[in-house]
């Protein structure tokens, strides 16, 4: 038996990256899950800001952003970076974050984080409140110990144990068990046609 | 130590969604990890789709389509139709799912997924290769199994129990161990200037 809820916005399970704007000189991070991978010609991450964010501000005038995939462990750092607002406060001075250079764009990555997105802003468009910002991939920075082969680009997901985030119940999780392998446990419905 | 990976499409976690187009008539779907909210006034969803998908051309033809969230133990169908094309087979007929009316579109929900939104489309936008659709949620069902107080719209996300999907090592899994509560574990680093 199902019920019906409203308009909720919500969708399970979503990330929570930290995502920062600006430079090594003056930077700001927030706390985003309304962020995904769109597209792989060019490689691109969409993501949605409330417009009164300071980190978009500086994302506006750098033409650029990086996505910071917490490990599961830095739920309170990352909770804080979403709750404070970089107009009054220092975020890296509270929570002990620290900037390194990206390669590429002039917006630093977090240290701290295993797996780090750097972005050039490709498009913006207002949605109601919200902004949607498209970003294309430019480089992808990985902790040695996340790979799963020292000369791949696969990530030992146990390994980086990402931070979930769960809406609505407003709780953050980590990933669980394996339950089967992509673009193969499928086959099994295959017939002829397929 | 981090070592640069190249300009890889890869965010972690994804949801792994149903996404429905068309009707009760000829309706066909595909497994989207490329989707997240991304707006909350509208309530909005974006998701990027490959130009080709046979889903996309009865999207465009109705102007909605619906997000059916499965259970990390629908793993083999969910995969089965990100593999197989609505073209050349009728993926509902090959997995058993079931397609039951919507409340507000004419593109139905799936009724073995415990979570559906229904969303008319608001826009659609050309990146690469790909289409980065917007779409307004517009209602929400959910089993009553899943809502952790019978009268309110919060999901009991353990009985949920959404599948995840982990990009590059192509696996499926579900969540696991709550580590925070989100909005209050970051207060620890609040002062007086926030």
């Amino acid at each position: 038996m199902k019920k019906l809820i409203g308009a909720v916005e919500r969708l399970f399970p979503m990330p929570c990256p930290l995502v920062v704007g600006g430079t090594m000189e003056q930077a700001d991070t927030l706390a985003v899950a309304w962020i995904n991978v769109v597209a792989s010609t060019p490689p691109t991450i969409a993501m949605g800001l409330r417009e009164s964010r300071h980190t978009l501000e500086l994302i506006r005038t750098n033409h650029s952003f990086t996505v910071n995939i917490p490990r599961a462990d830095m739920a309170d750092v990352v909770d804080y970076c979403g709750l404070a607002t970089g107009r009054k406060t220092d975020k890296f001075a509270a929570t002990g974050l620290t900037l390194t250079p990206s390669s590429l764009i002039d917006t630093p990555i977090i240290a701290e984080c295993p797996y780090n997105i750097e972005c050039r802003v490709t498009s913006e468009t207002q949605v109601g409140a919200y902004v949607l910002v498209l970003g294309e991939i430019v480089e992808v920075h990985a902790e040695q110990a996340i790979l799963r082969d020292p000369d791949g680009d696969v990530i030992d997901i146990e390994a980086l144990d990402p931070l979930c985030y769960i809406a609505g119940s407003r709780e953050y999780r980590r990933l669980g068990e394996r339950v089967a392998t992509a673009f193969e446990a499928g086959k099994r419905f295959m017939d002829d046609t397929d």
